[in-house]
């Protein structure tokens, strides 16, 4: 199968049937997130790994009563940076000069200047970039998931400032920006399941520069 | 081949070769990007695709000097609305009604919420949010291209400003995000070619809350 049959297998799925995903296809989608490129590397967000059913419960109201969150097998919660910090810029160079055996300090004139790049930004910016960076992982788990034929419902309905709280992001320095809910369509009563897909046409979507 | 491995083998290329890429592999790339989802179906973005080599030469300085972007074989340059409007907002649903054949103005009170939620906020907000759809394609390109075995780089280091003025991007009302640069590397002459992927730990990039 290719990327191109997998993401036009896969919808928005709006009713699951709540069937139990294996976690070994779950873990295939985690590790292609960790796998996904970020801006210098710096890999600045977390993915929260839901399954308990009492805590999916305390989401569903906190997502506006969407059915998905309850229905889903896993929830993973994409949840970037609130800020970028020394230490944050630090960690990722860090495992670079020991995993690649490199000069302790070799790149410390190009984190220099993404700290000083970051210095001159606010800290909603410092979010809005990381933010950016993990809807790099979202579209990858999306594609992972399609490949798995795994159904996937990419949800950003929810009040982000409660979901923090309720998960305790706000004390690990995150902020939620997008779910993804992982699970098995329920074909019959799922009002999107049987619809065509609709895109603009690639004469509208592609802009050609040649 | 899986989407884990067209993961491991890609990296972030930063000396290609000048080999042109097929034009086929990249409109499979663009196709992919175009079924990408994006929140509520609304695809608030716009790919450029460059192949002229003087617009290339022009767009070098304004990235740094970065030698992929004459190096390599196609840009995309991904855009973002600068604002949503209520046109933007009726576009793709107007579309999914006749290719969908639904009755006119079935999703008006979908519409209209969107709307009133969209007026809510600031055209920055607008912006930030559209820039995130397009991340998702943006990763969802980058594995169409491992999976074809075209090298990619990531790109965001490059005065967005001035590559919106010369590619007249205002004009359309978008602002660009990011670029992708496809080619093939220069595996002799690429200091990243041949060093190890490093990334986060699982352990401590999955937050379980089982």
């Amino acid at each position: 199968m290719s990327l191109l049959q997998d993401l036009s297998w896969r919808y928005a799925t709006k009713k699951m049937n709540g069937e139990k995903v294996a976690q070994e296809k779950v873990d295939y989608i985690l590790e292609a997130v960790r796998l996904a490129p970020t801006s210098s590397g710096l890999q600045p967000f977390k993915v929260i790994q839901i399954t308990d059913e009492e805590l999916k419960a305390k989401i569903q109201p906190i997502a506006y009563g969407q059915s998905q969150i309850v229905d889903a097998s896993h929830l993973l919660v994409f949840a970037a940076y609130d800020e970028y910090t020394k230490e944050r810029i630090d960690a990722p160079f860090a495992q670079q000069e020991v995993e690649r055996g490199l000069p302790k300090g070799y790149a410390d004139d190009y984190k220099n200047q993404l700290w000083t790049s970051f210095t001159q930004r606010t800290r909603e910016q410092h979010f809005e970039h990381a933010a950016r960076q993990a809807y790099i992982g979202f579209g990858v788990a999306i594609a992972a998931a399609a490949e798995q034929r795994i159904d996937a419902t990419p949800m950003e309905g929810f009040v982000n400032a409660q979901l923090d709280e309720l998960l305790g992001l706000d004390k690990l320095g995150l902020k939620s920006v997008t779910i993804l809910a992982l699970g098995y369509r329920d074909q019959e009563n799922d009002w999107l399941a049987n619809l065509k897909k609709v895109r603009f046409n690639t004469e509208d979507f592609i802009i050609n520069r040649n």
